[in-house]
């Protein structure tokens, strides 16, 4: 079934990937009508950049699938809540809806800036969030 | 004299280029030790791509300059106060000073995400404000 859990669950197999890199293993993904049109993982250290978290990449190549700067008729699909950069970016995408797994307390949009999204974009939140804080958690405590 | 107004100037010269491609003409460099070590103006258009903000791809191209991703030596200089996702970037990078020229009420990062930005980050405003501000105001008059 083609529903929220199951593309959360295409979002972990990016995360996995990242975690097997050293990164931090967050993972996105980007759904038009019921098809995935972007993956992609935070390659931060693997590119030497800050910007490359997982969502402005799964932004960047949607846009570049669709034709269209706007994912008004998309939702991504991120393990982590997304930092304030990421909130910012899928704001200006007007992206239709945006569905994360585990909080982030410490870097979350949520906190620093609760109304940075669009106010069209649905938040669905918690979808899959026990398996998306465990591959965080064993990441830091590996690095530990 | 390599002062805020001189960097400011040659970011003013990005962002008239960004006018001239029909782009929101908004320009950022990024100075390391006074030398200008990346330079770019808004491409959102022409790439059809939110992200490609002037701020994100001087931050991507400096640390691609560095060798390293943070500009925790660098001063990043905006003809326009960042929107929230470019904050986030310039947080992430550990920008040692921001300078910006014009305010952006609408969409700046200061009303959506005051504590955005790293707190050792400085933040100088209003170089040039009068300049970077009228370059917004001919394009969106133009566009009407």
């Amino acid at each position: 079934m083609l529903d929220d859990t199951y593309f959360m669950k295409q979002a972990l197999v990016e995360a996995q990937k990242a975690f097997d890199r050293g990164e931090i293993p967050v993972g996105a993904i980007v759904v038009s009508k019921e098809r995935i049109i972007a993956r992609a993982h935070n390659l931060t250290e693997t590119l030497n950049d800050v910007t490359a978290h997982a969502e402005m990449q799964a932004i960047t190549a949607a846009a570049n699938v669709l034709g269209g700067k706007y994912l008004n008729e998309c939702t991504i699909y991120v393990t982590v809540e997304p930092c304030v950069m990421c909130a910012g970016a899928i704001a200006w995408a007007q992206t239709a809806r945006l569905v994360f797994g585990a909080e982030d307390e410490k870097r979350g949009y949520q906190k620093y800036a609760p109304d940075a999204l669009h106010p069209k974009t649905v938040v669905v939140k918690g979808i899959l969030k026990e398996e998306c804080a465990t591959l965080m958690k064993s990441f830091f405590q590996k690095r530990r």
